[in-house]
């Protein structure tokens, strides 16, 4: 894990991070990773949004992984604001490797520190080792996620 | 369902949605209903996030329902926008009423018409009635959902 780095995602991330989202069994299926200028469209709206903050993990200069956090101001529990994590991948070449859950410790720390009450995310019912990476982290399997598609 | 009304909720609905959030088995254990300021508190946070749309479902000036929507734009899925529901909530003197339903039907329409691809909630495993609910509308139970309280 040495020389490991995780920060905000800039502009020129974009084509690591859609290939990052593409490397992927369900992410295949979904993505286009050779259309560029929409991803980097995308990208503009993330970065407008002072809720979203987009989040690339680097090794040697080499985008590894990546994750997608959202603060929620609320009103339930007291007033809580919660972060919601979406898109957490990581590169093929290095699952195993450690790289995931300290993306996922960076993630919950920091969250910690903008003063959230509560870290949720939702995983795939047909990725039961992330459900067991996700257990082993200390988050609960407490909820079902619905989806309705518009 | 005559003269039932949904619209963006303002400061004077606070009590009203504190009420709501209170009035419900897991609720009753998380909040203190009769710290307003707390809740105004928060009310402004979401009020002032371009992201956020807290609503209200109203008949005769009565709040009935409430619900909080969060507006996500994202790379994955070729760019798309996902719309995330917190906090939904309907008077217990209303329940069958099909209030719960409007109240979704139109948390659908708003977020078509935003342009979301993605309606998307979670609830907690012990709310089976609430998970036929969602179903009956279209959700699809595909994911599962994992929370890590700070």
């Amino acid at each position: 894990m040495t020389d490991l780095q995780f920060r905000r995602a800039a502009l020129p991330d974009v084509p690591a991070i859609v290939g990052l989202l593409a490397d992927d069994r369900l992410g295949a299926q979904r993505e286009s990773p050779d259309d560029l200028p929409l991803y980097e469209k995308a990208f503009t709206r993330v970065e407008q949004d002072a809720g979203q903050l987009l989040v690339v993990g680097e090794r040697d200069g080499t985008v590894l992984a990546t994750a997608q956090l959202t603060f929620i101001p609320g009103l339930s529990r007291r007033g809580a604001t919660r972060a919601i994590v979406e898109a957490v991948r990581v590169s093929s070449t290095e699952r195993g490797s450690g790289l995931g859950s300290a993306l996922m410790r960076w993630i919950i720390d920091e969250c910690r520190s903008r003063g959230c009450h509560l870290v949720q995310l939702t995983s795939d019912l047909t990725r039961p080792d992330a459900h067991r990476f996700y257990r082993r982290l200390g988050f609960v399997q407490s909820h079902a996620g619905f989806k309705y598609e518009l």
